[in-house]
């Protein structure tokens, strides 16, 4: 295999879309984002109308590095387009969508700390495909996938907009913040140490320094991040849930986040996952985020609630929690299979 | 230095004291003890009375391991002969009490798993060490003392306790149990993997074997003991307070738990800590429980009801969880200088 | 800073080079290859002509890899263009050079393991830029630089070819190879218990599924690839230098290995050190690999040879092997002034 | 299984021995040294003679260490006395040898830097046993076992005195130092950037405050201690075999530690290894210092030189180098039943 780009079977279209939703955000980030749209081989000789999955990265993740190359594999834009070229399934559309925020992501929702990314993808990217691309506009042939927050984003857009998405797939997606958030709450209090308890003040600091060259930096923009999506002041201001010297969990602000746990969404949102046609789930075993056990606990709410077994397809891998994009197409193959059309 | 045993300045007393309390415990574990007391130098020449200080072993410690040796260091038993020889305190009588288990350790609570270890210290050890050896017989000038799970049962025996004790040392004690337990449910989860995802599997396959020869061993002795002390059944069976498949938070067991940080006891048992002449606590920068922020948040809770700043420690250096035994004897020069005499 | 592409000030023209030398390589791998040159602002308007910058990768990179983007920084192609846009050094060409063969590197060298690289690079690209490009196509001219594998080539492309390069830069570049390699080894010989001790079953697995499944894939690509480059037999085939199943070093093998370790070339080609203009070394005082000890062990050799202190810039940095790309465009900047124009 | 000191069927005599060799040593360790020896169930009450096997400690390991306690596990002291109490072996008589010195060991050879603690053993030790107690005083009945560095003394006492010792077990024993030691010397390169690049600076600080308070503190020993055993100036000054900044290798002084090279000793003592009725080799297939890799190398060597396969016992078991002193009386059984007796 080389490592250099491939010619694609089918076409990736490199667009731009103008956001009103995320004109005036608080970040200050851009409201005309990128937004890629692969169509799959045939597309152009045909008027057929494909199914759409859409595709979300995770946190710190945008959509140009989707074109990211490394040696002995290829990226996923590569990898989806060979299912399709290969016929391991039949032709989709999929849409790789950008959330970035300046903190490095948006978890997808809508928040007063970064912008209404929630809104944008779901009022104002799928409105643009459907009416730019021969997509199927039902919910039976929408399905959103994505890694890690990219998974959290795909657990619970279909949760809030069951009208929209009927199928997703979340690799190693965020779930069971108990043990995928407290453990970097503790990190968070001890690096904090060196930034008098401030948040505020690293943030002053890795903006005017060169990234990431302090070994929590990673830890904060992450933290950061997600305090500005799940628990920001009216104004703005992310706000940490807890203390930022001893790590003492603040309820109210943290109850905030937990509303956001997709197994605490489970049975609020219980009709809309049992309206959806086709769910992947899968994590490695040795995830650093125990985003096994979040995966496991997803899986055991689908039960609960009644989602039937055929709908669902569960897996735990020997992996840690990076390294397994090659889990992509296979869910993507899953889909194709399973979006009506 | 030399590695071997040193002769002591003062003397240990080792003794054997018959509970009966502890008689027909659970784990069939014996009743007769080991107990051991030191008495100062000066002790036998005198007729003086002496406040006593109790100090209690970590997790899987037992009395018989305050006399192991290493190289470049001393056990705590010459360390803290070394105290009251050198003269930088005040001669106390030490009282090394044992509570273990046969999981390893009894948290020092009364419970239905383990069985009476909170009353057989407070109503058994300390009249029979009263009766026996010249104290001062009243909690001004009764301390305890310990590291880790040692550590906690030196914040709780007094909390419950006020009227037995009046000063304590914690180093590294446990506390802020989402930090310091969470983690460790979440690898227990998946180390029941090999047992059907039952952790008395493993205890059965355990007590078969050479132990320890799982890397998870170390682990889930802890987790089944403390769930024996937290948070057992009326009939002493051990309750995991998380779903063993995926480690989801069973609420009604773990607020058991909960009801046992020291951290959420802090205002029930305001007064009993407002009652302590003097309270010492440290931990290590690192330690891999996070039981530097157990330590702020205990050091915030006591500002909060009032304690009075002059009567605490607080110290955070620079160190892991183990290896910190070299603070021990701080603590007890410090204690020393404040225990009524 | 926005995350995606950014429009460079100079221009980076993605040109391909068919190489006569690389025909028929060992390894089937191509010999038509990518070559991006950068010319940087003002190139079109003048007819100047300028030094050129040859910058070579680290292990398993190729030229694609930097168009790679992430959050928060910049790919190298960006940050260099920066500093001539910025005016912080005077222009220079960067020829972005690919030695990618299906084991992932070629460390530069001419090998009947993988194929003649160096030579490619010396007598192929180089005269194939100078005859496209407006270089000054002198050796004092004329640096190369790179991070990892890319630093071990840096260092002895010059040392070989003084007549082509006068100046180098080497990050964290292998070097001091009982500190690089020897644990890579050890590693090598545990892994191989899987694949009864034979590497070339380890890389016929490795062939026929998803690669980077295991944890030891990186390690044992690393190894294969430099024992293809350093201690290859005639016919091609890799040689360990090492019994696969203790580990211990074949003397006649690992002095073929040594034989390229910068550190020891130094006194054999001290003439052609000491002709180099300028010798940017740096490396993170962690390096998982002790480069940094590497690059103290250059550094002393180098002033033992009568290089001269002023023509060499000496760095250690807190930081592990990964990145630190941030250091590249700083040496550029230090390069692009003393290359002679 | 109680934690607490046990009974022994047999019975420890804790001696103390004058060493005319060991006086005026270089560190000023004392000459009287503890000297513990353990006799069989049934010796007092027979005159039966007895095979010994002489045991010995690893790095920074003393002789009282072998009575230290820990939860779920007996000292081997125990262990020992069961493999005779419950019949599993016949009787042998024990002879816990201690070697401390000030470094924190001696390598149990003759050193200007420590002292001669191989003479000690064989000429002063094992002829004060044998005048004390019954052994059978011949090298077939007579062995010598150890673990890490005690594995090391078992594994080159015997090649030095095949006239006194006749059998060994080496648990984890020091072999193939390039794997075993060199990673500790670039470790050491670096923690020296504290102290000037200077050991015996370091060594002043340590001794000057409380020990293995900072995290190379073990390591800094364990590398002092080595050098002067293995590399000490005629004065007793120890030498480190690199140099401090770089790490590079002095080769004079790094060959004077691979002369002690288990693995480069065999050739040299072939005779000597071949005259052994017995010999136990183990290690952990994750043992931190690749001592698996050693165990296979000397067991190779065996081989090579024609020691008979049903003289060894050879085996790697899933374990790292801690942890493992349940080994030790398996390896006590074996070499029992095939002492000369």
């Amino acid at each position: 295999m080389l490592p250099w780009n491939q010619e694609l079977a089918g076409k990736l279209h490199q667009e731009t879309i103008e956001s009103a939703l995320l004109r005036g955000n608080p970040l200050g980030d851009p409201h005309v984002r990128p937004l890629w749209v692969y169509t799959p081989p045939g597309y152009d000789s045909s008027d057929e109308r494909y199914p759409a999955i859409y595709v979300i990265q995770g946190y710190a993740g945008h959509v140009g590095m989707w074109a990211n190359r490394s040696a002995f594999k290829q990226p996923f834009i590569e990898t989806a387009d060979a299912v399709f070229a290969g016929g391991d399934a039949p032709g989709c559309i999929l849409v790789y969508v950008d959330a970035w925020t300046a903190y490095g992501g948006s978890q997808f929702v809508d928040s007063a700390g970064t912008g209404r990314y929630h809104s944008y993808l779901c009022e104002e990217v799928v409105p643009w495909v459907d009416g730019r691309f021969r997509t199927i506009a039902a919910p039976g042939s929408r399905a959103i996938s994505g890694k890690s927050s990219g998974g959290f984003g795909a657990m619970v857009t279909p949760m809030l907009r069951p009208d929209l998405f009927g199928a997703l797939a979340t690799h190693a997606g965020d779930a069971l913040y108990e043990y995928c958030y407290l453990n970097e709450f503790a990190k968070t209090a001890r690096a904090l140490r060196d930034y008098d308890h401030d948040i505020l003040k690293w943030w002053a600091d890795f903006g005017g320094r060169t990234p990431f060259t302090k070994e929590y930096d990673q830890l904060l923009v992450l933290v950061l991040g997600c305090a500005a999506a799940f628990s920001a002041d009216p104004d703005g201001t992310p706000r940490l849930p807890f203390d930022p010297r001893s790590g003492e969990i603040i309820p109210a602000l943290w109850e905030r986040w937990l509303a956001w746990d997709p197994i605490r969404m489970i049975d609020r949102y219980a009709d809309a996952l049992r309206s959806q046609r086709a769910i992947w789930i899968d994590a490695g075993t040795r995830d650093e985020w125990f985003l096994d056990l979040g995966a496991e606990a997803f899986r055991a709410g689908l039960s609960r609630i009644g989602v039937e077994d055929h709908r669902v397809h569960f897996e735990l891998f020997p992996a840690a929690h990076g390294g397994i994009d090659y889990r992509y197409p296979q869910a993507v193959t899953w889909l194709a299979h399973r979006l009506e059309r």
